[in-house]
Formats: structure tokens, C-alpha cells, sequence
């Protein structure tokens, strides 16, 4: 049976898209792949562009199929295309969109989903690490300059942050950060977590109004670059002035469970049993995880996952993960402890995993109270 | 049979799930709809989170069907939900993620695919037109300022553009335009378009380096609201310095195909007649569209497209969209022609569809030559 493996989707969007491609094309169009030959099939309008941009073997107009369809109808087009290349299966990655599915469905095309599409993107090549290191680099550019400014704000009676006269917000931060991002050709299509006091307790709220002095505020930023198509992912959990006892003590446990998921990460070791150690580890020093008042608390959320063209992409580092991590996979590791009344707290790095260990991609420092 | 309305997705991208809970959540979660009620089944860690936020009728947490199970792995949890509510047949939208519909496949739930799947989203309601509008004020404030630049900058002998001592090129224009959306709470997931030149024959090239006087300069920008979460989309296109009498003949055509496409648009008329119409008036005019060295040029993509919480939706203006535009429509108006060796024109409001008529959302000025 003569099979291929198919993608229809953008590739400003969709991650396997531009890794099959390397050119940026905002509306769906074909990829096909067959015995290794990669072919294009796209409109009249992007098909000067792409002929001359896409890292493929053969760019097709698709237009001499059928003259005046778009991206809306195309699903008729794409038998004849899989019929004049003799293709009776195909294989699609899990996010192939079912419209078109069922095209292929109707017509008695054998549909096979494949995850993960392209296993060669969970080991990042070396090219690929420095990619995410550059946007790291600026991730933290970013941090420092938002940083900076909460340092520099004064503590008010009401314990409200001031800075240059006017109350220093989450939102601010916010324009802060990105304006570093957009200077460096990188953009956030996630929201940007600057969250405060008791938004901190739910892992990704991104925060809202006032920055106040003695609470724990999380930063959470997944900058992408415009360029190179990568995502770096940190953050960092600080208090402004002075933080309380219980905070401290939550800090100190989350520093250490990273510090232990840092040393036992290496290729071979399975990723579900550092999950596993990292909750071990909390519950034994007395963090106690659970539902309680129909919210939970405690650490509830995974220790990582891969990071690339996708921000939360595989490996991932929790329960339902039972396989070994490898070579090249770049993780975060980002364990939290949340508790309402006291605050959360995450630190989150990015690490490359090798032979024997990880190296850190992050080297932005820690620190609780500035 | 017991039906319901079913989407699996993240709601940072997918503007189904935004619509539906109208709160943002980045990893894929379930949204069933029984009978117009609402129900959301999420994860521990945003359990809380979105319970305070989603504007359904219910949210569950689906860790009591499964402890442990995560993102990557509730296909399995997906039959139990249906099977507790009843549920035999499920209707999806057509980006439905196929790993997810083998689920039901293998397990005999009927499954269709629908859309539009939220209809009432083709026609806007006053409240979305304000949002929309109001991110249109702030892409203009942003080609105000660009366009400023591109004003003040000097010629040199080579034609390029200086600016503050530093050649003018797309890139620092992209960074200014960033600058202002960041700077109002919108981003840009989509490449921005700053083109200029050979590359403006391209419609959806980005561009790349010196601006050259001229030369025409498309620029074709579609941010997005990080608060309200609709777009707004607009194009000029200008001529630092003399343009060019074939420069200026494409240009005028192109603001004469507008004007006519504005003067017919109303509720009722059919979207690939107002296309045909721009097809002809090009033809008759002269300006020949077609396939020439391999290369399409004169009038080769879609008359406009709809805007809203996606950048490209329903409805259509071209061939294929048979349909009658209705009041609410709130759409593109972008013709444009493209002649290698002479260069691309393309002109672009967004305008609300109305009994009699449209009403333009796009308040910036059009001019040629700066």
C-alpha cells in the first residue's frame, strides 16, 4: 500500500507545519511526504513566496486542480491530489483538523494519527539549543528591566508599590517585559503571568491591578521569537520588601525540590519518578497537597515539560509520562506550592538534558525579597 | 438520541473555546454543551481558576474520573464524561483535533463536523464591533507613528532611507508598530508585514531590510487585543518620495476597486458577485491577472475576509463564498495589484456590513506618496 505522511494546517500557528516547511504561511495548505520526497501544495497567492521559501523538494500550485478553490474548500481537491500520487494511507499528526479527516474518511483514505509527528523534535540538535538559549537571553533582559522597577518603587502605607508617582501594577510590568521582548523580535501569544498576593495561588492566573509590597508576585513569561520560531519559558517568584515566615519557608521547600529534580535529571532516568520524588519530597517536609474548600492547594501541577517551536510540547516531567528522558530534550523544571492566605510560589528554569545530568539554559538568578 | 456540542481545545488560540467560556486557559480542556447547558471539565492545577472565570453553567474538575490524568492522555476520561451525561452523537468544529475524534470514532459516538460551529460568531454584535474598533484606533496610532518616521527619514543617494543617522528598514518599522500595540495591551501573532519593493509583489512577504524611495511600502498589520481578544486588520501602502506614473496607475485602480467594492457591500448582496465585480473592473481597466514566468501577478487573492476573534473567518468576499453578506458582517476590503519589475498595491479597511450599506471601522487616511 502507498502511504504518506500529511499536514494541512498554517504554519504561523501550527509547530509541525513549520518544522516540515520553514516558511511562515498564515492559512492552511498540504504538505505531503512521501518516501521522504516533501511536496507543498498551495494557492496562487502564496505560491511565488513559498516556491522560493520552503525547505521542501517540490512546491505545487494547487490552483491547476481545480481554478478559483481557496483554503475554505479544499478538502475536495485533496483526493485528487492523494489519487494522482497513488496514496491509499496517510499518516496525520493528533492535531489534524477533523474537516479534512473526514474527507479522507468519506473516500476510503486509510487515516493513521501519529504522535509525536516528528519524533526527531523532542531531542533537540544542537542548532536547535542555541535557538532557545538566544530567546532565554532576552527572556531575561526582560526580567531584569521589570525587576529593576519593582526594586525601585517605594513601599506605600497601604503597602501598594509606587513607582514615578504612580501605583506600579501587574499591568505595567506587563508593557515592560514586552516592550524588551519586541525590541529583541521575539512576541508573547500567551498571557504574561504577573500575578500578586492571592492570584498567585492559581497556577496560571496572570494577574491583575496593584503590585503590593510583602506578598509573593510570580512571573511567568513564554516569549517566542519572531525569527528563529522558538519559545523560551521562566519564572520567578519574588516579594517586595519584607516576606512572611510562611512564604520563606515555602520558597526555601520549592528552591530545593528544584534543586533535587536539577540533579536527578539525566538521560535514561524515567520522567514520571522525578515527579514522583518531587512530590515525595513535599509531602514528607510536611506540604501538604489536596482539595481543600473546593480548591486545591499544595503542589498540583506537572514538575515540566519540552520546550521548542511548541511551549508546552513533549517530554513531559509528571504522572502520566513513564518514559525515559534523552539526550537533547529541553525541559523546564518548574516545581509550586500553593496556598491560599499565604500565596504561591514557582521557580521555573529550562534545562538541556545530557548524558550524565542537565545543563541549565537559565541563569537568571533567585531570589525572594528585593 | 442524546446529543451535545463538543470542543476539546486551548482557548488562547482557538477563538471556538474563547467564545464558549470566554476565559483563557493554554492547554487543551473540554467544553460540552446539553441542551444550551454549559459544562467545562478542566484539570487540578486550573480547577480553581476557572471556575471564578468561565462563563458556563458548570465546571468540573475531571481528576474524579481519573487522578493523575493529564492533557496529553483524557481521551481516555472523554467516553466516561459522554457516557455519564448520555451522550451518542457529539457535533465539533471543523478544527477538531483528530486524536480526539478516533476516541469517539472507536467508541461509536456519532460524530459530526459543523460549521460554522458558533454561527451567531459571522455577525457581530454592537459590543464585538466596539472591540473591534478599538483595536483599529490602536493599529492606526501605531501607522501613525510609522508612517512619521518613514516621513521624517532622508534620501540618500542610493535611494535608501536614513533615520537618525541609521538606514530605515521593515525590521525597525516592525519594532515601532510593536512598540505601540504593547504599549495598548494588543500583540501581533502574526508576521507583520513591512515590504517593500520587489517583495511588496508578494502579498504575504514580510520584508526584510532597507527601505527604498520609490519603491512602494505595503504595510499590512493584524494585532490582536490581549484584553477584548479580537483583531483588527489594515493595509496601506505608500511611496517614500516620487512614485512612479505605473506606481501611481496600479495605486489609483486599486483605491477605484475599493470604493466600488465600499459603494456595493450592504446586507443581502452575494460576496462572490462584489469579487466578480473587482475581477472585471481590473480586466477592463487593463490590468491582466495571471500566471507569467512562473508567477502570478495582477489581481490573485480574495477581495476581503471576515474579522473577529480570528484574524481570517467568515464570512468570505470571493469566488467561493455564494452567500449574502448580512448586517453585522464586519469584513476586509483589501484589493490589491501586483506587477513584478513595477511592484504590489494592496489598500485595506475593515467595514461593518449594514441594512443599506457598510460602515467603515477604518479611519486612517489613504495616500500614495509621503
Amino acid at each position: 500500500m502507498r502511504e504518506a505522511k500529511l499536514i494541512i494546517a498554517d504554519s504561523e500557528h501550527d509547530s509541525n507545519m513549520y518544522y516540515a516547511t520553514g516558511c511562515l504561511v498564515p492559512d492552511d495548505f498540504i504538505y505531503l511526504e512521501i518516501n521522504s520526497k516533501k511536496i507543498v501544495y498551495i494557492d496562487d497567492m502564496e505560491f511565488g513566496r513559498v516556491r522560493n521559501e520552503a525547505l521542501v523538494d517540490k512546491v505545487i500550485n494547487y490552483s491547476k486542480y481545480s481554478p478559483g478553490i481557496d483554503r475554505d474548500t479544499f478538502g475536495r481537491i485533496l483526493i485528487r491530489i492523494l489519487s494522482d500520487n497513488g496514496i491509499e494511507k496517510v499518516y496525520v499528526p493528533g492535531n489534524f483538523k477533523m474537516k479534512y479527516a473526514k474527507v479522507l474518511l468519506d473516500n476510503g483514505i486509510r487515516t493513521e494519527v501519529v504522535e509525536p509527528f516528528f519524533k526527531e523534535r523532542i531531542s533537540k540538535s544542537k542548532e536547535e539549543v542555541e535557538k532557545i538559549s538566544e530567546v532565554q537571553r532576552i527572556n531575561e533582559s526582560a526580567f531584569k528591566k521589570a525587576i529593576t522597577v519593582i526594586k525601585k518603587s517605594k513601599i506605600r502605607k497601604d503597602r501598594k508599590l509606587i513607582y514615578n508617582g504612580n501605583v506600579l501594577t501587574s499591568e505595567f510590568i506587563r508593557i515592560i517585559l514586552q516592550k524588551e521582548f519586541v525590541a529583541n523580535n521575539c512576541f508573547c501569544d500567551y498571557s504574561i503571568i504577573v500575578s500578586c498576593a492571592d492570584d498567585t495561588v492559581d497556577p496560571h492566573e496572570a494577574g491583575k491591578g496593584a503590585l503590593i509590597a510583602g506578598e509573593s508576585i510570580i512571573m511567568d513569561v513564554v516569549p517566542k521569537s519572531s525569527s528563529n520560531r522558538y519559545y523560551s519559558d521562566m519564572t520567578r517568584t519574588i516579594v517586595k520588601g519584607k516576606a512572611s515566615p510562611e512564604i520563606k519557608r515555602i520558597y526555601n521547600a520549592v528552591a530545593e525540590a528544584q534543586m533535587i529534580a536539577l540533579s536527578e535529571i539525566k538521560s535514561g532516568i524515567r520522567a514520571d519518578h522525578i515527579h514522583k520524588r518531587i512530590q515525595k519530597f513535599f509531602d514528607s517536609a510536611g506540604f501538604k497537597t489536596g482539595m481543600k474548600k473546593g480548591k486545591m492547594q499544595g503542589f498540583f501541577h506537572s514538575t515540566g515539560h519540552g520546550v521548542g517551536l511548541d511551549v508546552h510540547e513533549l517530554p513531559r516531567i509528571n504522572l502520566n509520562y513513564q518514559k525515559e528522558l534523552e539526550t537533547g530534550n529541553v525541559v523546564t523544571v518548574e516545581p509550586g506550592l500553593y496556598y491560599p492566605g499565604i500565596g504561591g510560589v514557582r521557580i521555573e528554569d529550562m534545562v538541556v538534558v545530557t548524558e550524565h545530568g542537565c545543563k541549565n539554559l537559565t541563569h537568571f538568578p533567585k531570589y525572594l525579597e528585593i
